[in-house]
């Protein structure tokens, strides 16, 4: 019979990904509290193709049975559990603020002005890999750039991913001395232009930029503040976090991006880490988990990670 | 006449911690918004002696006044703040949760039953450098455990600083495999031990130990967690963090602990982020700011903090 160490070496060995016996225990308690695949994946905070490959040996180990919809524990799988000590992950984030700790309606002024915006925002495309934030998690973000003294009279760079608007939404307050918006999406530059026209944001701007070339001069050591979201490779993470240090004016300034342990492993953070902190002589100021929540987008049918999926629906629920 | 250049070069000769311009513009930032040192420094996140120090040669330079309740700026600091461009620093902190994330009040049988016995909880003495957390603080820390699956079933160690009585709140759940709580406060373990007794919870114990001392060997490598707050200085950071991870079983183990930007500079953070990495194979998955919120300590007025403060109040405030 196969137990849970027989599972993590599997894992391990298919997935090419370091898999211990407690990540398999991780994906039994998150199956505790519910069968949708993607609350799994995110609640167990282990990559998607870990979570994929693990669930199909506990299936051929008769611990789960897969549905289109979901997966359920068996029996077996309970038993197995239980005599592992396991129990369903609770949930203690905190409602109002969706375990942001920030206050999204702290400012109506902004947050009502976006909420009105986004109804005719650019909806994703797989072709740049898309997929927007909440508009509490965008505001949220500017809540904290400002919380933290990275807005009021700041030169900001903020990096693609701007199917989010938060380069947008940072233009929007009006406080920055400088906002210049790059993404390779025309349909998202011309979004934001027009509304910084409409508005009259003289301060903010929107360009067409390929990311993976490098920048103009006047854009090196220019910036206080630089916001990104790379794709979650150590070659973009480097190409898009040194291009982004490379922007900024030096010490005392300021970074911030995404990062998920459903698309790298922990090992991959220890890596990133590293650099961060050797390679850039940067300091890890904040981490917080759980602070962006997607929207379920359109073409998630078509992804790498539904691909993966051993469910056939994609995610129901902000993810 | 006095600029915030000339300011961060003072400042940094005479403390000898590094001290950008930057820096200088946070304390202004704070002072904006508030005449209360404690604030200002926590505001900032700059460490104490940086903090009292550079008030200092503002109030040389004219640009604050220092009574003993609190700080002012005079209309030439406002003036110099202005024209660098500054203004108030705000705080979006959630009001729910104060910013942690957590929902306190999430397990109502926890949180009530700690409320009830920390009426009659010791209360810190100098002599051990103490000062306690709110309950809500010491209640949150125990739901994040919860939430990451780092409390069911698993074996907690609980390093010191007792005295916000985290070792108890987590034995108080019953639902660890083994929780042992280590402090040099005789007053603290026999209180942690006398509710441990009355409330039956065979799986907790207390015990005075002085974390200078090796750990026997029966303790290491043989907890899932450990959790505590050291002393911030490089070498009880090492000391503590080093025998906590030595008591770790090994991957997929986990340790939580306490670190300021009052105590510490962002120097000494990254030296101390590096140790992690380098020294102990640890990734960093989390970091929550103003997590800790303190309840103010009767001995206030004869710390170090206390005489390098301009002011001769305490924190009047949770801090």
């Amino acid at each position: 019979m196969a137990t849970i160490k027989d599972i993590a070496q599997l894992v391990e060995k298919e997935t090419g990904i370091k898999t211990l016996p407690r990540h398999i225990e991780r994906i039994l308690e998150a199956l505790m509290a519910t069968g949708d695949f993607w609350q799994v994946s995110g609640n167990a905070h282990l990559p998607v193709p870990v979570v994929a490959n693990a669930i199909k040996h506990m299936q051929e180990a008769g611990w789960v049975t897969v549905s289109d919809e979901k997966i359920e524990l068996t029996p077996e799988g309970l038993k197995v559990a239980q005599e592992a000590g396991l129990s369903a992950l609770p949930s203690y984030k905190c409602p109002r603020c969706g375990g942001r700790g920030i206050d999204y309606t702290a400012r109506p002024d902004w947050w009502n002005q976006f909420k009105e915006i986004i109804q005719d925002r650019p909806e994703p495309i797989q072709q740049y890999d898309q997929a927007y934030v909440t508009p509490e998690t965008t505001i949220s973000r500017v809540l904290m750039l400002d919380q933290l003294g990275d807005l009021r009279n700041k030169r900001i760079l903020v990096m693609g991913a701007e199917d989010d608007l938060t380069g947008l939404a940072v233009a929007l307050t009006g406080l920055a001395k400088e906002v210049l918006i790059l993404d390779i999406d025309e349909r998202l530059i011309n979004f934001d232009n027009h509304w910084i026209e409409k508005l009259n944001l003289p301060n903010a701007r929107a360009q067409v930029f390929d990311l993976r070339k490098p920048f103009p001069e006047e854009w090196l050591r220019h910036f206080d503040v630089f916001i990104t979201d790379p794709p979650e490779t150590l070659m973009a993470f480097k190409a898009f976090i040194g291009r982004g240090v490379a922007a900024l004016k030096g010490a005392g300034s300021a970074g911030y991006f995404g990062l998920t342990l459903q698309d790298s492993s922990m090992a991959r953070w220890q890596q990133l880490q590293r650099m961060l902190l050797d390679e850039w002589d940067m300091v890890i100021t904040d981490i917080k988990q759980d602070f962006n929540e997607y929207v379920p987008w359109p073409y998630h049918q078509e992804t790498k990670a539904q691909r993966l999926a051993p469910v056939n629906v994609g995610p129901k629920d902000i993810w």
